[in-house]
């Protein structure tokens, strides 16, 4: 009787799972996802600034599992779990397992003000990738057409919330835009004068790099025109910019890389979450009296001897995805499965050409040897061979050219028609 | 005194018109265009196949006309021409013009049924394109989770309305990429079962084309599954398929590549249009009366001597740009305007893989010479030097490899949290 091992999510640590059960015997895998691609997310950033595009970082799941006879792909929604019928109900149908896999990472949250995502979009998805480049290229758009000078100045002003490595990220790369590259493409505006803001709670940006290494950073982002603040907690955001305290900056465009919440699976379990919603998890990376279900990536809460939880990295559910598989595999040999040592791959954020941090245990870096580290790094992990060919191709191209990739903005909206009822429609001036 | 040129569009004939007019003493321009970006239409149908990124077949009008210092593009929408005060009204200002050009373009209609639109995308810009490759791929991802045999039957269905080339372009990519590409990725389904229809009014597809070469054609299209119903008038669409006459098709996708309509500008002003909008011209391009305003590209009705009109293709826009451009320099050098003759630089469309048809003249041929014409012809005309390198690069990679790009489904909502009154939302299940 073969098993029937269901994976909810297609990330690192469910992709990296069903590659190490793929093509056994005995084993029949159904991976579901909500979306119908892998995404590699430490370049999500690269998107939102254009330097990438969409497939370069992403490929169909379909088309990386293909060569697993065992394994079958569902876009759909996994709306809850049922531990005792051992079921998950999707949107499309129940479907019954022998061994769950849960994988379905966080998302972004707003400490209860969801009502900011309007005015503040986060970067989880290629969506959000989309609606970030829309929002930054439309603001420059509006900027060179305005003549009101009061409009213009908050139409230039970009404020990133969360100063962890994708705040960073975003910011270094709106900073090195606007002074280096869009000067030349404007005739009533100087990009150069764009403002650019850091917002972030703790007294230092990127909290989990050692104090020196941010500080180096600190200075990178500055020469770039980014003004980092901390110790400064966002009381509001609208439409118009946020509010920090008795202070105010008024932006056209907030971006928001702050909190992170575990997606909402854990709530319809009867299974101990931490503050953040994610699951706790045993030493073989089961839930504690159901050896049957695993949690893997940023949904595990996995706690180390110190008392610390392991960061939602990539190397992280990268590995917890193969040793869950492994478990299984140990199971079905009848052995004993092995506990999860995380070995630590160091961290490591960008800011700009040429400027990047790498902490690797003691060893820390920065400058272009920590940013040349980044790039064959994230070139290694990439997912197939055709993205890497694709994307060190266009990161060539962009660094002798210093012309980046197509920075369009692509409406949501696809009709002409909008209202059907009316013969003519808003859209009807042009094409 | 310098002369205001305004340009209204920046496809094919706005961008011509204004190389043309760039950087040439006393003139200033300014160019405006609802979208950021110049489109290579042509190669659309491809972008909406996943064969190709967007960023392959577009450029942001800035970076493609920066060297030119008196020409300024603004991103906006033109309301309507006021011929009496020499202005055009935005939705961002009014502006006045010596010269205006006018070169927005035709969309698709649907011959009073605009209600067909949300069943029935048109393919005239990208986010068209992207909406075309969600349903597609949509389709197979419902099929693939389905259990019910009729709506699977339904899933795998697709109708493209309309025969001309894009039609045809359309139906040959679905029809070789379920043939030859689909069918690995799949466990519950057989892709080559998709059943693919074209369906046209006309006595047959490709009317432009000579009678013998739209039936290779037709034949090309049939090897590759394509069902091809001409004399067949679509007298209703709804969202579960096509009605035409007595008949009925359930299809869950239809696109829609019938007919086109040009763009309203002409309607508001005292102009003489024809049947389907365009503004007619003088043998100079510019409108009776009117020396002041030329009109270009698509929205064009340029009559040859023996009644026909120019047809909607890009070497007539790029042409017509290129002309109403130096009939402008001539005017200011005191000199008579050039009539525009246009030169027959042919047509041509593609079916598939090494399956073409090429029109030249008295000179017709297909198959494999056809398509490599085809495609030598497609990138030499591609807008810049990177977008030749790196499409040329996808089709060879695809070609040898057999493996398209990457086809994902990307969703247009961004928000992880759409009503923002609810704590947690319907997607919390997952990333």
């Amino acid at each position: 009787m073969k098993k029937h091992v269901v994976i909810v999510g297609g990330g690192f640590a469910g992709i990296n799972a069903a590659k190490v059960l793929g093509n056994k015997p005995d084993i029949e895998i159904t991976i579901i996802d909500r979306k119908n691609y892998h995404l590699f997310q430490p370049l999500l950033y690269q998107v939102a600034m254009a330097a990438l595009g969409e497939g370069d970082i992403a490929a169909p799941l379909r088309n990386m599992l293909a060569n697993y006879r065992n394994i079958t792909v569902f876009k759909g929604i996994v709306r809850s779990v049922d531990i005792e019928k051992k079921t998950i109900v999707t949107d499309f149908r129940e479907i019954t397992y022998d061994y769950l896999i849960l994988a379905c990472g966080v998302q972004h949250h707003y400490f209860g003000n969801n009502q900011w995502e309007e005015f503040a979009p986060g970067l989880k998805t290629l969506a959000q990738a989309k609606e970030i480049r829309r929002r930054v290229m439309e603001a420059y758009e509006r900027a060179e057409r305005t003549t009101d000078f009061v409009e213009r100045k908050k139409l230039l002003t970009f404020i990133i919330v969360g100063g962890g490595p994708t705040g960073v990220e975003l910011a270094g790369s709106i900073g090195e835009m606007s002074r280096y590259t869009l000067s030349k493409f404007y005739r009533n505006i100087d990009p150069k004068l764009t403002r650019i803001f850091i917002v972030e709670a703790a007294p230092r940006i990127l909290g989990s790099f050692s104090p020196d290494l941010a500080s180096k950073a600190t200075r990178s982002l500055e020469k770039l025109g980014v003004q980092v603040w901390t110790n400064s907690m966002v009381s509001n955001v609208d439409e118009n910019g946020v509010q920090i305290g008795n202070e105010r900056i008024e932006a056209a465009t907030v971006l928001w890389a702050a909190g992170v919440t575990a997606t909402g699976i854990g709530k319809t379990m009867d299974v101990d979450t931490d503050r953040i919603g994610r699951i706790i998890v045993d030493e073989d990376l089961s839930i504690p009296q159901h050896p049957e279900i695993f949690v893997g990536g940023d949904l595990a809460n996995f706690q180390l001897e110190d008392g610390r939880t392991l960061p939602g990295l990539a190397p992280v559910a990268l590995q917890q995805g193969r040793a869950i598989g492994k478990n299984i595999l140990l199971d079905l040999k009848g052995r004993t499965r092995k506990l999860f040592r995380y070995r630590d791959k160091g961290q490591m954020a960008t800011i700009g050409k040429n400027k990047a941090i790498v902490e690797f245990g003691s060893l820390k870096f920065d400058g272009i040897l920590a940013w040349f580290t980044w790039l064959l790094v994230h070139i290694y992990f990439l997912t197939s061979f055709r993205h890497r060919v694709f994307v060190l191709l266009q990161w060539g191209w962009s660094y002798f050219t210093f012309s980046y990739g197509a920075r369009l903005i692509v409406n949501r909206e696809w009709r002409f028609y909008p209202e059907a009822c009316s013969s003519s429609s808003v859209n009807d001036e042009e094409e």
